[in-house]
């Protein structure tokens, strides 16, 4: 089967390798319909993380089980499932906390970008739709497996919700899903921190009120001028950087919430900084597990359409082009059909 | 009257400074029954805060009102009344979401270890007793006003309560009345990091259940131990060092609260250990005024003891010697009588 390999800064290629088989009796193979690049692609694709040798790609999917483990009893081959790019069996400590990308037992996806994929701990990481899904509502399934359930988990923890102010750092694909959890929680305010007139577009569609363009110090004022000079009671990083993080806690009134997605990279928080903040911070890689039901039910009503992020679609083959285009920003985020 | 002062490092003195008066209709002017020496005063003490001039100190405090402003109306003269370090207003948006310790007017206590003290805000700061109080309660509700809410606020945002495994980090007064409030709350067990034997026993005292004396990666290894390899659910971090930090952060589970009081001197935290942590952190100055009505009552039920943490009493002439004694670990907690 084809897969997609990354080796080197900017140089991402698909190659033939063998498709995987049943190796644990709670494992599943899937047949993958759609899967896509992750913002968090981009980490080794612009070298910002290293690359030691040629490493499989992709942990977002949605596919058709074509075998099951022996042990495998809540998914059987022909169901249509959406997948957290995290592994969780979905019954130990953890996860019954609710953090099941965090799963005691677990583990992550790592091999999605390609024409089938082996998914451990099948019973606890995949969900059956409750049909085979209309074409159409296939990138926002797709959505659901990262973007949308991290969007989700970052609204979820910083509180988003009826009555709330709620700033958005991040325009890229998680920050504008965030902005459609905070509509869909209730919120009654939202503001998107982007200067990208697509990514401000797609924002208003999904649900924000106010566009803030400025950042670092002059955003925080901006935040501060639009909130009665407290800051927001809750706020949503969705990059993952030392100036982003700053924006985010800095935006935010004491006593108010963070939700941070952004896969951290280079960031160091003072102490003081955050002891004079009094703000509650939470973040990490998101519990997609434990939304995926309620967000399966939302696209299948029509309530959503987190979709709308994938701007451009490419073949399994011409994958690269992908990347590129997101590299890039002229794709949001891009779909990738084996 | 007498005022203390600090001159420089190991330099305090108390000197003769005019008596407070009122200033502002909202003021209250106190005759302090007793005041004390915080673990934060020895930051100064210890040369670690600079001392640009000669500084008053002092900002936890119990008394007797004796005059108020005209716009006071929750307290009047020959009211007992425990105050807590940071002024509110307690109406303002950030007093009513929980946070008065950042009220959008406020500010701080910070003349208390004297004979008299004006109180601005008082109607938001101050909480009158049920009655004046017998001689034995002061010390507790003493501790209320600043350690003993501390310790509570900590618990709380830490989530401490029936069910919960607790560790503390720090066995100064706040992480020991930090364990004693786990114990109001509930937590099912409640694991102390303490290598001195007295701490050790007053920690028993007010609900430990298990002691740990190892620190570091060793310290965190015995709470996995401890806690069937998964961290405590919830984490109260009351030093404010990098190390503690840390240790509080590693000892606690995915999904897991930590609340952090210890006032942060040179901490900065990874943002990669941060979101590989995946817990909820939440510090800073305690909403003191929020829990001071309950507080009260379990002090004059005679439910809790907090008051233990003094292990010595002296005179406001002698208060240098009160800081030596705990900058020395002589004692946990020093009750000052003007």
């Amino acid at each position: 089967m084809k897969a997609t390999f990354i080796h080197g800064t900017g140089d991402v290629r698909v190659a033939e390798v063998e498709k995987p088989t049943i190796a644990e009796p709670t494992d599943a193979i899937i047949k993958i319909t759609a899967t896509c690049v992750c913002g968090s692609d981009l980490w080794p694709y612009r070298g910002t993380d290293e690359i030691a040798e040629p490493t499989r790609m992709g942990h977002e999917y949605v596919g058709v089980v074509e075998e099951v483990g022996e042990e495998v009893s809540s998914v059987k081959p022909g169901d249509f499932v959406v997948g957290s790019f995290c592994l969780s069996d979905n019954t130990c400590e953890i996860c019954a906390d609710g953090y099941p990308s965090r799963c005691a037992n677990g583990g992550f996806v790592g091999e999605a970008q390609s024409e089938y994929l082996r998914v451990p701990l099948a019973d606890g990481t995949l969900v059956p739709t409750p049909s085979h899904p209309e074409e159409d509502l296939i990138p926002s399934l797709l959505a659901a497996s990262d973007v949308l359930g991290t969007g989700w988990f970052a609204a979820d923890e910083a509180q988003a919700g009826p009555g709330k102010t709620v700033v958005v750092v991040g325009d890229g694909a998680v920050g504008l899903l965030a902005i459609l959890s905070a509509k869909q929680m209730g919120a009654e305010r939202i503001i998107a921190m982007s200067r990208h007139a697509d990514r401000q577009a797609l924002a208003r569609e999904f649900g924000a009120t106010d566009i803030v363009e400025e950042r670092g110090e002059e955003g925080v004022a901006r935040i501060k001028d639009l909130t009665g000079g407290l800051g927001a009671h809750s706020v949503i990083e969705a990059v993952g950087t030392q100036e982003s993080m700053h924006q985010a806690i800095a935006s935010c009134r004491p006593g108010g919430y963070v939700g941070y997605v952004g896969v951290s990279h280079g960031v160091s928080l003072p102490g003081e900084e955050l002891f004079a903040s009094e703000v509650h911070l939470m973040g990490g890689p998101a519990p997609v597990r434990k939304y995926l039901p309620e967000l399966i039910r939302l696209i299948f009503d029509r309530a959503i359409e987190p979709g709308k992020v994938f701007t451009k679609e490419v073949a399994l083959d011409n994958i690269a082009e992908g990347y590129r285009a997101m590299d890039q920003r002229e794709a949001i985020k891009v779909l990738v059909r084996p």
